[in-house]
């Protein structure tokens, strides 16, 4: 499309006033300043009496979304109320209505990407959604820009900042999931309600977003494989650092003969690649292409300031479109032969915990049972032998081995008398030199 | 601008054809099998008869730049010749003539970026530039377009993969640096002629390139601060490993008190931390932005592949103008509130290394010497000693003081009889969380 030219006011309309609207309507602001031609017009609020930390010209409080969404003076839309409705229904009402559309919205775009990328070319604007994966880390306009001529061969992501923060803290003070929870909550890391965070839907929305613009595949969100950090305890961090690992919650999505895998779960991760020294509330993105090799961006994956970066970076992107014409970078076509792999297709070694009768032969079991599945043990530890209940923990270490079949020979292992229970089973995070 | 819509074939015209222009030639043919408008037209080599990896429809290859320069099929021009002449005149010609262009060459926007730009704008066409700083790390277009409302408070980079190479090889193996070049020559990291690279140029001009698009101030490559390393010996690896750090040649440009200051050179990076381990030919960018915090951008810093990776990325932009209008991400007006500070007002802690006599008193003299300009003493190592010569390696860590007062100390240390020469100095990187 053409633009208007130079010096035209660009009309900026907020859909939600939090922490992150207002680092937004801050920056919108101050790049005034500099001699942006960004203007705040309006920016929708549940209670307008509310204290707020931005101070905003009279008037630009609304209650009612159609101030925003009909508004002649709004260009762009920036939505950053989170959740799927109404945001969802709002950002289909921008776009039709012929504006540009900016939101940090994980959970619409992973849901219904798909949807509104339609809608936006239908109505001739851009739908943008940087800040929606890492935070302040430019990764989504990396992957439909810089790095287009590239295929993409794999991405491995820490994207929940929550959990990280949590397991940082068992894997360095040794707490319990629960400690760490409730610590992580006391700080604002962790919502009272945490299972969009430590039940990983948080980071299979982000992993499906970045899969769909990495590898022209829709992904949608309830076929990845998801498996969250709550079954993750205070020893097996204990029992990872002595076999030379640490556990982080992986988000991956990789090519593999015959298809795309991608998955998040818990995983060990050897202590001296560099994923497992990204600590605390920071996310790190690895993506692969086959011309450009191995690359990694690394920041703040959450934060009000952080945020408004990316979504200023879009907003700005929106307003050049405005004002020069053209287009912002496409997401690339959906590729009809890339077909999604199933977990159970899934290879790599495993770490067991089981807790087992203290009698002979119980080992000779288990590696029957595991034998019988193809999967051979690399080793063996055992720890915190209680006498009193006659009881120890076990850990296995396995040679890389078929999902499928680890699953199976779990329930086997699980059924034997001499086994309490399979406390846990994390996958083995598989790195080119593993040393 | 607006542009020629869908559909529209976009010439390509190249200049150079070594391994670089050849993985761009490859990518511009792969990219018509997925439907890509790119057309590679034609193709500047000295020797057209010559042996190459990568197979041209027939008529492309041109000894004449006028073939690729003033043809009416090029839309994009690509240079990939290197060096300063006579690539800038090609630039400027084909921008003149209204093409885009697209450059990895980092001597020519180093030393002539703000005219090229200028000459650009005048015509009306892009000019792209991403290849010319980290290889196929996507950076240059990261800080024009993803973090453009951001403040940059500060860059610190390994931007020299030759370099770190080198310096890896060094620092693990324990080779002389003259050895350790000699190897990196044979592998073809480091040229015939190493200078470019071991001299620290090839970094100057990348960091200045990078301060002018972060700091929006121009830094003309000849002001920075410049040094290789050439001077870095097998016993300083030996001796940093001793006090907890490795040697890095660093480039960096931080806002301070004033101004902004721009410097290349060896430094001793604490071994904990990520930089530390950014090993052989990988780059990395640091950048801090105010609102987005601290980024990290790692990569192949060089290669023909990661180099046309981000070429591609530069060509995809200029198609996209070409085809739909509007513009690329421009450089941000020169702040003339910035000023460039000196090297003199760096402050650092020291590393000193003086080959001194072995007798009672030195210490106390070279302290005092040091204390004269009040700079005071960390910690002191005797290595080394040589009874024979009667002499001994001695290194000195300093705290924090001002380069103006170490450059003096070290002429006044160097005039004392009892010391036989100050063989290296090496500042000391900070890091926010030193250990």
């Amino acid at each position: 499309m053409s633009g208007r030219g130079h010096g035209t006011s660009i009309g900026i309309g907020l859909l939600g006033l939090g922490v992150v609207g207002s680092a937004v309507a801050s920056a919108v602001i101050s790049s005034r300043k500099n001699g942006s031609e960004l203007n705040l017009r309006s920016a929708l609020v549940r209670d307008p009496s509310r204290q707020r930390a931005v101070k905003l010209p009279q008037g630009t409080l609304v209650t009612d979304a159609s101030a925003v969404l009909d508004s002649q003076n709004v260009d762009v839309v920036v939505e950053l109320m989170g959740g799927e409705q109404p945001a969802f229904d709002y950002i289909c009402r921008a776009l039709s209505g012929g504006k540009h559309v900016v939101t940090a919205n994980k959970e619409v775009i992973s849901k219904h990407g798909e949807q509104l990328r339609e809608l936006a070319a239908e109505n001739g604007v851009s739908l943008q959604y940087e800040a929606s994966v890492g935070g302040g880390i430019p990764i989504i306009n990396p992957l439909l820009d810089d790095l287009a001529a590239n295929e993409i061969l794999g991405l491995r992501a820490i994207i929940n900042g929550t959990t990280n923060y949590i397991l940082t803290q068992m894997a360095t003070g040794g707490a319990s999931f629960e400690d760490a929870l409730s610590d992580a909550q006391r700080l604002g890391y962790a919502e009272a309600d945490p299972t969009a965070d430590v039940d990983a839907f948080d980071a299979v929305y982000k992993i499906s977003i970045l899969a769909r613009l990495a590898f022209g595949v829709s992904v949608p969100f309830d076929v990845i494989y998801r498996e969250g950090i709550r079954r993750t305890a205070a020893q097996d961090f204990r029992y990872a650092d002595e076999l030379g690992y640490t556990i982080k919650l992986l988000a991956a999505a990789r090519r593999e003969d015959g298809g795309l895998l991608v998955r998040v779960h818990p995983a060990l991760v050897p202590a001296n690649v560099p994923m497992a020294k990204v600590e605390g509330v920071l996310n790190v993105v690895e993506a692969e292409g086959d011309l450009v090799g191995p690359l990694w961006f690394q920041g703040r994956g959450a934060g009000a300031e952080p945020t408004a970066s990316a979504v200023m970076g879009d907003v700005r992107r929106a307003a050049a479109v405005l004002r020069d014409g053209g287009s912002v970078p496409q997401a690339r076509p959906i590729d009809p032969d890339l077909s999604l792999l199933a977990m159970a297709e899934h290879e790599c070694k495993y770490y067991v915990r089981l807790t087992v009768r203290d009698s002979p032969g119980v080992l000779a079991q288990i590696a029957g049972a595991l034998g019988d599945l193809d999967i051979s043990i690399a080793s063996v530890l055992q720890m915190d032998a209680d006498p009193e209940r006659g009881s120890a923990d076990l850990v296995i270490m396995t040679h890389p081995a078929r999902e499928a079949n680890m699953q199976r020979a779990v329930e086997r292992i699980d059924a034997l008398g001499v086994v309490d229970t399979v406390a846990n089973l994390i996958r083995v995070e598989s790195y080119p030199d593993d040393r």
